[in-house]
């Protein structure tokens, strides 16, 4: 009965909690390029305030990147701590948004209204779900579900360096709640809630040939002097074979088959993946010979170039030939690969394939094993059967393509497993151009997490 | 007994010389970026106003791009016609200029004095050099040599749009003279003087290559969809097979071996293959194997990547599987090789090997056959004896890695031969940060005219 009351109140509360995100989502905290520091210190400290608006014992900690804000709040079993990220990836082509991506607003489409801003789903509307489920249980309860634990991070889009040595400096403080209630996942599909238990690892790197000392005129020098982008073209191509397997040596060590039961499972999901290229416009899995879909983005490894650049490549023609080409190249990774063993065989593969007149320069853009819950905990099922009492179907247990290494980070430095509940739709534009989070989403999850609450303090207590 | 008056002239007038140069090189004329239109248009007033101030009837004619200048003076044969560009280079990247490049000034170097700017060397320096040496022979003689015409291009950099329209619709006027004289090639040492007689052509292609219908999320979708820069690197890859041939289909056909004879001419000019390497810190010879660095250089055709782009490329990491990838590539003609033939083979060859769910755009950046001239009238080796007298060394007749198509134009749409002579080093930097013309180019240059033109007007009326 109280958890009606608590359901009403976020109904009636929806309005305010959507003005709310759109004052978060206007802050542009772009974690990666340096020109938005102050505006991630801006994102962080409404966060703050808006805890502490509620009773949290909320600060934003400086790291030496952006700060991490760290809350305590309320009393009793489970203590139960809850993620997000504030941060947002850069926004460019901007050209291509249909609205400035830091005006958020509320549009009308085909699939229903949703809310369109950079950030709009990743992270700040999934993590304001959990805010305002809380802010609805304390109007009603006057008091908070039991003991709760914030830990909201500002570089998770930028490979989240600090979190590491925060973690391993506050582990005597942070590793005190029972288990991690990470909100930065999807729904599996538009009626099916999900508890997203594999997550693929994330290995960044940066490379750049150089060859002759100075960009030359590819007249004068053309033929005679090496072409550090066709040097890198070579060695780019050469990362996947005709069957579309990696072939940096050792690269599958670790790769595990998955079980029958698990195919099973994932058969059963009925998941449409003719629908899911065509909706952007594919309709060739492009991934492993001989694998699904959905194995191609949960379970298997992947070798992705996500920027390439040399030379001149603005309007027109310039007849230069380049003195250096750069590419940012990622890894998924799964199982119990590698990613420090993979950094090394990748780095060691391109140094044998230079040519004897050109060097190469590495950057480290982070490194995260993948991870995979364990499933055994009574709040998993507890948690499963909550949000299937609030969406048409039942609740699914499933991989992502994505990569949180922060369930990895919480079970390694803080002996914490995680329980990781989103409601992102595959059709958000994440990283991409018109992001979006639909209202759906926002309302359905703010009451999910009403739920997931009044489950796991009676499963507890019970 | 006059010339040596003329020379006198150009020796007393030099720093006034080089103060006109230097208002021509403030003035930035980029013409392949639109940005500097109005530069463009000022450059081309700047020059025809000087020419007017000589007595010529001189004017900047439109064209759909920037202006051509039309000039015509003097009364006799033989009736010269001199060509050059006031067009400009982009200056990127910027940060890699020791000064700015549109605030020229004399530098002294280890090897001499040089003027430091965009466009000392190419074109404004060597252009100036014949202007200076006119004015010098009008302030001596009180009148022009010859019947004299100029025409000075503004899109030379930037593929030549307007020029074959253009010639074609003034043939009857431009058709005129007796014989170009080209200044926008080099000497072939530093002490050196050169008569180019062949030239690379030059095909400039753009290709985009799109598959999804938006960038993605290369957690969410990395391994099912397919990736633009993994095509576009796999095809780029493909342009050179191990032995550095090009593997465009019917590439080589019309690409000649070189004469024994021209093969002895360019082994006695004692080309310093490795110094030419070493000075841009390159040591292997990069094109076809088999061939000499002179034969890759002047004689062989090439393909280049003069410019990649796609994704992400800014600071930190961004994790897009990106819907588009780029690449502008440029391809050296020699002999008789068909540019309209090989960019028809080429795009074809990109086309077959694109994936299923990729397609392709091309974008046409100019396309000049290569140019061999006919030493066979008397006026070259006037020259060759006139250029000789101002350098250290005799004059040499040589080849051009470069592109000037300007000479196959004035061939076939004028009928004019063309002899092309300039005072560029291959240290000068072209198309580079911090280009030069050194003072001794400029100043030898301005007095190698004089000779020239004192040559072929006494040539002519022996």
């Amino acid at each position: 009965m109280t958890l009606d009351a608590v359901l009403a109140q976020i109904d009636s509360d929806l309005d305010a909690s959507i003005d709310r995100l759109k004052d978060l989502l206007r802050i542009p905290s772009i974690s990666t390029d340096p020109a938005f520091k102050d505006d991630c210190q801006k994102a962080a400290d409404w966060l703050v305030a808006d805890l502490v608006s509620l009773g949290v014992d909320a600060e934003a900690r400086p790291t030496p990147g952006h700060p991490m804000i760290i809350g305590h709040v309320g009393e009793g079993a489970p203590h139960l701590m809850f993620y997000g990220h504030y941060d947002v990836q850069p926004v460019d082509p901007l050209n291509l948004w249909n609205r400035d991506p830091f005006d958020p607003a509320i549009e009308d489409t085909p699939k229903g209204k949703v809310i369109r801003a950079r950030g709009a789903c990743d992270d700040k509307g999934q993590l304001m779900t959990f805010v305002e489920a809380f802010r609805a249980w304390k109007t009603v309860h006057g008091k908070w579900p039991c003991k709760i634990t914030f830990i909201l991070e500002g570089e998770e889009e930028s490979g989240s360096p600090s979190l590491v040595p925060f973690l391993k400096e506050n582990a005597p403080e942070l590793s005190q709640p029972d288990i991690a209630m990470i909100c930065d996942t999807g729904l599996f599909d538009r009626d099916t809630p999900a508890i997203t238990t594999m997550l693929r690892g994330l290995l960044g790197e940066e490379l750049t040939i150089k060859g002759a000392d100075k960009d030359l005129h590819s007249g004068m020098f053309g033929g005679a002097a090496i072409n550090p982008i066709r040097v890198l073209t070579r060695i780019i191509a050469s990362l996947h074979d005709e069957t579309g397997r990696i072939t940096v040596p050792n690269f599958y060590d670790g790769v595990p088959e998955l079980s029958n039961s698990q195919k099973a499972q994932w058969e059963n999901l009925g998941f449409d993946a003719k629908g899911f290229l065509a909706d952007v416009d594919l309709s060739v899995p492009a991934g492993e010979q001989g694998r699904s879909v959905l194995e191609m983005i949960w379970s298997r490894p992947t070798c992705e170039v996500n920027g390439i650049w040399g030379g001149y490549t603005g309007d027109g023609f310039k007849t230069v030939l380049p003195a250096e080409a750069s590419a940012k190249i990622s890894f998924r990774l799964v199982g119990t690969q590698d990613p420090m063993e993979i950094r090394k065989n990748f780095r060691a593969m391109v140094e044998s394939m230079l040519p004897q007149d050109c060097t190469v320069e590495f950057a480290d853009h982070g490194a995260g094993p993948a991870s995979v819950m364990s499933t055994e905990d009574p709040a998993f099922e507890a948690a499963r059967l909550a949000l299937t009492d609030e969406w048409p179907n039942a609740a699914a247990c499933i991989g992502s393509g994505g990569s949180i290494p922060i369930a990895g980070y919480f079970q390694e430095y803080l002996g914490l497993p995680s329980m990781l509940i989103g409601f992102g739709l595959d059709d958000d534009q994440l990283h991409s151009p018109n992001e979006k989070y639909d209202l759906r989403s926002f309302h359905k999850g703010i009451r999910s997490w009403a739920r997931v609450l009044d489950a796991l303090t009676q499963t507890d207590t019970a």
